[in-house]
């Protein structure tokens, strides 16, 4: 039987996972993975992610590449490996991709998600998927700090050390931060998109997101622009110290790395 | 030192407990906040909740009252309890209460939040507060049904066995179902209570919540209601169903008690 290519999106939680990238003696998502396509199908596979999320880092809509000579069709598969793995790990789509489809090298742009929950008491429903930062953050002035990394940039002030990338060079499209509120052009194109959900017990909203969307990102790139504009949020920068990070090219310019679980890939685009 | 009355709002993830009421030999979320209280203030102590939630159901704003002689300010039973506690129940606001406060017979309304995740793939965020219920649901057509369970009746149809309130007569004072967009009139007051979030990979929100405000609940309320609405949600009952099970007053004329890790108590009014 020909080899066909798939595109799945699959979402999950980070939180038990040493990240995508499979690894000996530690649970990967990918490793894990492959391991159920293989109980479903029979068939050993490789798996490729648009992304390979860090350990903690969750997904909303990873996009997965594979080549399969299985002759289940893709409703089935996606029913099939949803029954077959762990509840932190949901296949929403298969789709059939042109051949040779390659989820890292045909993407064209990647949308990360970060989440601060900024109150003083900690969130027990956002333990995992959020940073709880107890003092007072002013999402208004990250904003606008933020919108200087806008654009075509060397980034190297945003990337930590161990990566193998060959250049800096990326383009961020957008950078978004909002308390409460997150305003995002193509949920509103689609107004059935929106969620809204009433906060008790708080006299404003206690969560800020930061939403990036761009060509590509550097290692650790979205948590250390999270960190660097949690600076400003918090006064002990203003609002241009972002834009003089990203000049100095250099890491320590930067403010801290942001932890992983507030961090989610939400969406990858070809 | 002389006695002061405290009212608590506290929040909790209702997975781990066998319900809020302290039993033998399982873990509770009143006990584990007495012994916690215990632990900070060296004070033996009885709370009581505004409500008395079943196991695995939810707590974004239980109210909880307890009468104390500890020298601690409320700020720092808060912070102190906070960390104290397990990560699953965080402690929101600390307040003093008018003498003999009693969180049960002063409460004089509650309003709940039911989650239901209506797609075909689980839910890997939502998995442990929502039901997933992969057939397409009208949510429109729910909302329309549950407005027949708006006002004054006797719900003992929607009451399951084993409760020792003395009658079955409750006020419902507002039931809204809604697909992804979440109205609520005491948000809308207050627009910076409104959280929008981005759903990627869904031609539509996946999300349908009801919200149920009223007087008073009996055992089981709100989960019942909830599995009635959803017979009418799917077709196999017409919108004028739910007001048969009302007029019925037997528990056995009503839909499935819909499951608890959907379930949340929002808040408590005084």
């Amino acid at each position: 039987m020909l080899a066909r290519w798939l595109k799945l999106t699959v979402s999950y939680d980070g939180r038990a996972y040493a990240g995508w990238q499979i690894q000996p003696d530690k649970p990967t998502v990918q490793g894990t993975f492959e391991a159920t396509w293989q109980k479903l199908t029979q068939e050993p596979v490789h798996v490729t992610a648009a992304g390979r999320t860090d350990a903690g880092v969750h997904a909303l809509g990873q996009v997965v590449s594979v080549s399969t000579q299985t002759r289940l069709t893709n409703d089935d598969l996606r029913r099939g490996l949803n029954a077959l793995l762990p509840d932190d790990i949901a296949v929403v789509a298969v789709e059939d991709a042109p051949e040779r489809f390659h989820a890292t090298y045909n993407a064209v742009g990647k949308r990360y998600r970060y989440q601060i929950h900024n109150a003083r008491s900690p969130s027990v429903f956002d333990r995992h998927y959020a940073w709880h930062y107890p003092n007072p953050l002013d999402a208004a002035a990250m904003h606008t700090a933020g919108q200087a990394l806008v654009g075509r940039h060397d980034f190297s002030s945003f990337e930590s050390a161990g990566s193998e990338r060959p250049d800096s060079i990326r383009t961020i499209n957008e950078l978004t931060v909002a308390r409460g509120f997150q305003v995002d052009e193509s949920a509103a194109a689609d107004s059935k998109l929106a969620v809204s959900e009433r906060l008790p017990h708080f006299g404003t909203s206690n969560r800020v997101t930061i939403e990036v969307a761009g060509d590509g990102f550097l290692y650790n790139m979205v948590r250390t622009i999270v960190g660097t504009l949690v600076e400003v949020g918090r006064g002990t920068r203003d609002v241009n110290w972002p834009a003089e990070v990203l000049a100095a090219q250099d890491r320590r310019a930067a403010g801290q790395t942001a932890p992983p679980h507030g961090l989610f890939l939400v969406s990858v685009d070809y």
